[in-house]
Parts: C-alpha cells; sequence; structure tokens
C-alpha cells in the first residue's frame, strides 16, 4: 500500500564541457537526495552536457546516445543501489540522424518505467532545438512507477496547457518538467523577471487546472554561446515542487547548485479535485478546435 | 486605425436584494470610469442581483430577463451615450424554463457586438449553478468590436485552459472574465489564500499560454447564505488585468468597491507572441485526446 507521503527531490546543477563531471555531480546529487530520504530524484533537462543547442553544430551530435547505453545504464544501476526511482533527460541517438530530446524514468528495480520523446520542440535565437530534436513520436502516456504514476514533459511543453491536461487525462499522479531556460542578459531586469515570473505561473497553473502536483528541474549557471555572437544563457534555477491547488511546497534557494527536497501529500489531490471538479464539467462536445491549428474566420 | 494603447476599466461592486440601486451602481461606475478615459468597460458577473446561486430557489427565476431586455437596453443606451464599449454579464430568460448566464458586449454605438452563454457551468456546495443555468450552446466565439476582438468567458470557464485557448485560436486579442467568486468562512485562512492565489495564477497563466491581455471582474463584499445554513459567501474581489506575460498591469486594491483603470499596450502581443510563439509549436496532431472524458488504461 502507497504510504500517505512522498519524498521527492530535485537536482540542480551546473554543467560544464566535461561530460564525466556532469554526471558525476547528477550522480552525487541523487546519491545525497536518497540519504535524505528522496524516493523520486529528478535531474534538469539534458544534465549529461552543457546546454549545446545556443548554436546549430553537427559536432553536438557526439553529445547524444543510445537507450539503452551509457548514461542511461549507470542511472539504471543507481536506482536499483539506492532503490529509488529517477527521472533523466537524455540526448537520445535513435537512428544514424535520428535524434530526441528524451527523458526516461527508472523503477526502483532499475528497470526502464518508461520513456518520453519531448512533443514540443522550440526554436528561438539560443535555442535552436528544431535542429537538433526530432518531435516526439510517443505521445503524451504517463508513466505508472512503484510510487506514482507519472506524468513526464520536457521543458517547452510547459508552455502547453493541452500537454499538462493531457497527462492528467491520461491517470497522471504528478506532472514532472526537467527543464533548461535562462535569461538572455541583454534583456533588461523587468523582462527577465516578467520571464521568470510567467515560467512559475505557467507551470503553478497545470497544478491548479489538473489538481496535481508539478515538479520543476532547472539548471544553474552561465553557458556561454560558442559562437560569441551572443553573451550566451544565465541559467536561472528555480527549480520547484507545486501542490495540487498551486501552492509552492518547496523551492530552490537562489541560483546556486543544490538539492530541492519537497514531501507531497497524496491526499490532497483527491481533496482538492472534491472541491474543484474540473474534469466533471470539460466541454468535450466544444473542445474540437484544439485539434486545429488556427480558427481562420471564414 | 487602432491607437496603440487601449484604455480599460473594471467595476468592482457589492450587490444587494435591491435591483435597481445594483443596475445603478453599475452606471455610476460605467459613467465614471468612461470619465477617467476608459474605452473598454466590463461589469462583474451577474452585477445586477446578489449571487443567488448559493441555494437552489425557483424564486430567484424572477431575477432572469430577455435578451434584449430591461438591462441590456439600459446598458446598450449607456454606450451609445458614452462611445464605449460595455461588458455586461446578465441572468437570461431564452424561453419558459431555460436559462443560460450570459455575457453580452454592446458595442460604442449601443450595438450588441455579441452575446456568450456560460459553457463550463460550476455545480458545489454554495455555488448551485447547475440548478439554474443551461450550458451554452454559441460555443467558443470572439466578438469583433471598434477596439479589439474580444474572447468572452465567465468566470468557472477561468479553470479551463481549453477555452483560452479557443479564444485565443479564434483570434481574441483579450480575454475577459466577469466573475462572482468569494470564500466559504469556515475555510481557514491558508485555504483562502490557497484558493485566491490559485485564481489568479491560472487566468495570468492562459495570458502566458496565449500572449494576450486578461481582464477580470469580480464582485466584493460578504452576502448570506438564504438558506441559512452557512456563513454565505465573502467574495473576494481582486479585480485585475494582466498583460501577454501574465505581468499584472493593474489590480484592485483592497477588497472595497472601486474602479480598477488599466492601459492596455497593444504592441506587447505582437512582441511577446514573437519572442515566445506557442501558437506555432503546438502538436495538433497528439491533441485528439483532448475531446474525451478520460484517457482510461485499455
Amino acid at each position: 500500500m502507497l504510504s500517505s507521503t512522498l519524498q521527492t527531490a530535485l537536482v540542480q546543477q551546473t554543467c560544464s564541457t566535461d561530460r564525466t563531471a556532469n554526471l558525476n555531480a547528477s550522480i552525487n546529487g541523487i546519491r545525497e537526495a536518497a540519504a535524505q530520504g528522496a524516493q523520486l530524484i529528478m535531474l534538469q533537462e539534458l544534465h549529461a552536457s552543457l546546454y549545446f543547442c545556443q548554436t546549430e553544430d553537427t559536432r553536438c551530435f557526439h553529445l547524444a546516445e543510445t537507450i539503452p547505453g551509457p548514461s542511461s545504464t549507470q542511472l539504471a544501476a543507481l536506482a536499483k543501489e539506492l532503490s529509488v526511482v529517477i527521472v533523466a533527460s537524455l540526448f537520445e541517438k535513435r537512428a544514424t540522424g535520428l535524434y530526441h530530446n528524451t527523458a526516461v524514468v527508472f523503477e526502483r528495480d532499475g528497470s526502464m518505467a518508461g520513456m518520453y520523446r519531448k512533443m514540443h520542440i522550440p526554436d528561438d535565437p539560443l535555442y535552436f532545438e528544431k535542429f537538433y530534436f526530432t518531435p516526439g513520436d510517443l505521445g503524451f502516456q504517463c508513466f505508472e512507477t512503484q510510487h506514482a504514476a507519472l506524468g513526464m514533459l520536457i521543458c517547452w511543453d510547459q508552455w502547453y496547457p493541452e500537454a499538462a491536461r493531457l497527462m492528467a487525462l491520461a491517470g497522471a499522479d504528478f506532472l514532472l518538467y526537467p527543464t533548461a531556460i535562462g535569461w538572455d542578459p541583454r534583456d533588461s531586469a523587468d523582462e527577465r523577471n516578467r520571464q521568470r515570473d510567467a515560467w512559475i505561473t505557467i507551470q503553478r497553473a497545470h497544478a491548479v487546472a489538473n489538481g496535481l502536483p508539478v515538479l520543476v528541474a532547472n539548471r544553474v549557471g552561465q553557458e556561454p554561446d560558442p559562437s560569441g555572437s551572443t553573451g550566451g544563457i544565465q541559467f536561472w534555477g528555480e527549480s520547484f515542487v507545486a501542490g495540487p491547488q498551486g501552492e509552492i511546497i518547496a523551492r530552490s534557494q537562489g541560483e546556486s547548485e543544490q538539492i530541492v527536497l519537497a514531501t507531497i501529500n497524496r491526499k490532497r489531490s483527491e481533496d482538492v479535485r472534491r472541491i474543484w471538479p474540473y474534469l466533471r464539467d470539460r466541454r468535450i462536445d466544444a473542445y474540437s478546435g484544439l485539434t486545429q491549428r488556427y480558427l481562420d474566420a471564414e
């Protein structure tokens, strides 16, 4: 039987060009979180490398790996050793010339509970992901683990209420967002604050709209633009866990490397969905337009 | 040609059993807002009466009126006199035994720009709306006015990202939510704060997800439960206008009657949607589940 609470942890870290050091930092973070009682531990997006999408460079494809592959084998073994659920984010090489931005969930016994290929792919200055990642083709399916059914999503997905809703409809107990987002240092302080606040707000809103907890792990640190044409990205951290009314349960303290620990009370979702029964009243008879690109005037 | 800014106003008021006094207070609020330069003025949900849905009482149907009818005729004339767009919220009698919770937009020339019948109908203790209101059958269509295309929604709709998205896809420049929401005084202070914060958060998130401003007018005041079995509802006000990154442009000061004035910069939506092009990347090939009630495991 499930206990009434679940101990969760987010590993918020910096990355460098040293892949082994990056993965070791993730592993150390997982070990520390497990030592503090965490049962479900999530890493940030593409934790094994710098956020290489600041430029379009074919050499970066050497960072990709198959699944199973070196990183996933190592993290699967760690999940088994520590008897924890681990959420990892990998640059997946599926075939020659076919790559995905992929999240993998490892069960407590080291088996793979599921794999999610990022569905919404951004492409903006400093975030040239459409060059690297083929849009996911596995859809929005949640993964059953011993601790909970996980609604696995990744970064840019976090701006899409459709994705959050589909995961909730598929039975997700929580939504999880490994993330790599930061500021362009050329933006004003006001603009930077609006961006971070918008990012927190919309993810808290997914918790509210769907009556379930949301976990977000974002990287920290300044990463230079390899092209040298911009000031790079200042990743803003702010990893957090929100409860089913969007209330903040835990959040990172400042823009430094850290483990964010959060205790999730499972009963809250049951209680909240009883008083705010949004799923009851959805007008599914009137939602067909959601599968259109735009509802152009006739 | 449209000016680069639009002056908007929200009328946040208390209501009593005196229907004439309620409507006069709305009219005075509209006059005051127009005198201060407002071009688009929105009233709160069901502004002509107490929030009568705290109990199920057939006598309350006498509050309903046809459209056109007394209130709409009076407000249409006011829109023409002041040359402003007015957003009103009426208890509509469509036929004997057929009622809706309906928002009406009056153009600057007094004509009706459009009518929206609330699509999502709540039913919770103190909010027994399913007894009174037939779910809307006009769908999610935005209304062209001389100032902007308005995405008209009402109260409980505000918890549904689907409704906000459909209005954006239909070309809405703004989302508008006349509202009647408050606290059950029996709830703890923590619960009350979570509820109000969730309500602000999810509406700001609609602005973020869709890159457009959101206007919300909520009532204030303590209204007793006619059945006497509860402490009634303490309406929390907090009417606000948010910009296209969810940033608060203006909000009410405390829980008192007031006009909230907000200047909307139209260019911001253009700029924000260029840097955050969410509409570009929607996975419409994978959204068909949104028209399902629940995606039950096979």
